[in-house]
């Protein structure tokens, strides 16, 4: 897989590729990340690349040309499967999403700033616009962040143990259960028995007892979709 | 405000505070954000802070006694108001949490791996679950600096524009209306002539109309709450 990210501020968010299971993803040839500085597509020596809205208003909007210089310059060297914005009002991102993006051959993600982009942007060139929650961010470079680390970790191969992925949250529709490591007793505070008896069929029913109960107490929404649970 | 923040990849998560906004709040004096890095508490000479699961299964656990160690020394320097766990299966982050977060003084904000903490960390230490969005990341520090960054530019003072917030997408359960800059004609694309008119209030009626119609065509449930918008 290969994600081209178009960024004001590349130096935000290269660090998070560099560490941990992106850098592994990356020195494994799973997955490459490139950075793009708008500026570097300014048209002019100010390297400029937004402006006051037209209305009036506050805060300021990203220009379309060097925008458009910049993605039209992507394009022409591979073709993308999506153009992603990052904006607080595109479809809220979830596990599903993650999932199909994962099958992805070439993304590309446009990281906002300031009042987000000129509306001709999202109009002409973007193919996806996705929102990582119902917040606003200072920008689109923890989104682009958050979206990639969701993508990338499920990338066969990127996950040490290809297992791991299959029992998190969500995937199921369903919250994790707790989970409990040494030692076993803690200041007086002791792990469920039922952890320490060996059984493996009775702990896997402990398990799916308790991630039933959690969902059903912090969101019975994730199991409103599926009648038989309810 | 200040934050402190434990995490086993404190270089992962510093560089989003070192750019832009929340280095801009940082110089301001008005946040100051601290790391620890939870194996510098860990007991053993291997810096060991995360162990097996009890009843078996993959992925690792991050152990109670290194988290306590640091946990308890930041508390017995002073008082917080909040000690957060960022977790997929947390309460749902949305402005409304970000907004009030913002009002507080001290915030802890604890980082996961692998399969998570051990529960027992999470019944004894922890005072607010929260996640950033219904899908699975590699670790809990993006969430903390996504919530970090969604509060610190509440902060009074932190954005340069004191009224550009509150015109945020979610400030008032409505999507931010579509915005232009120039040039007015690029390429043949032309921005809609009411932004061109100088009629202030026919803008303004103008953007309400489209905030409206966007958000009914895409989060019709943030509408729902509010009768008198349907």
């Amino acid at each position: 897989m290969r994600i081209d990210i178009i960024t004001v501020l590349p130096e935000l968010i290269k660090s998070p590729f560099e560490a941990s299971i992106l850098k592994r993803a990356t020195e494994k040839g799973l997955v490459e990340v490139h950075f793009h500085n708008l500026r570097d597509y300014a048209t002019n020596k100010y390297r400029q690349i937004d402006d006051y809205q037209f209305g009036g208003g506050a805060g300021m909007v990203m220009m379309i040309e060097p925008i458009d210089k910049c993605i039209s310059k992507l394009k022409a060297e591979r073709d993308y499967d999506e153009i992603i914005y990052l904006t607080p009002d595109g479809e809220t991102l979830n596990q599903g999403i993650a999932n199909a993006l994962s099958l992805k051959k070439n993304l590309m993600m446009l990281c906002g700033h300031y009042k987000g982009v000129d509306q001709r942007v999202r109009d002409q060139f973007i193919t996806k616009e996705i929102s990582i929650g119902d917040y606003v961010l200072s920008g689109g470079e923890l989104g682009a962040a958050v979206l990639s680390d969701a993508i990338i970790r499920l990338l066969p191969g990127v996950l040490n143990d290809e297992t791991s992925a299959l029992t998190d949250s969500f995937q199921d529709d369903l919250l994790a259960p707790p989970v409990y490591t040494r030692p076993a007793d803690y200041k007086g505070l002791k792990v469920p028995e039922i952890l320490l008896s060996g059984h493996t069929q009775k702990i896997e029913q402990w398990r799916e007892q308790q991630a039933h109960e959690r969902t059903a107490d912090r969101r019975p929404d994730l199991l409103s979709s599926d009648s038989d649970e309810n």
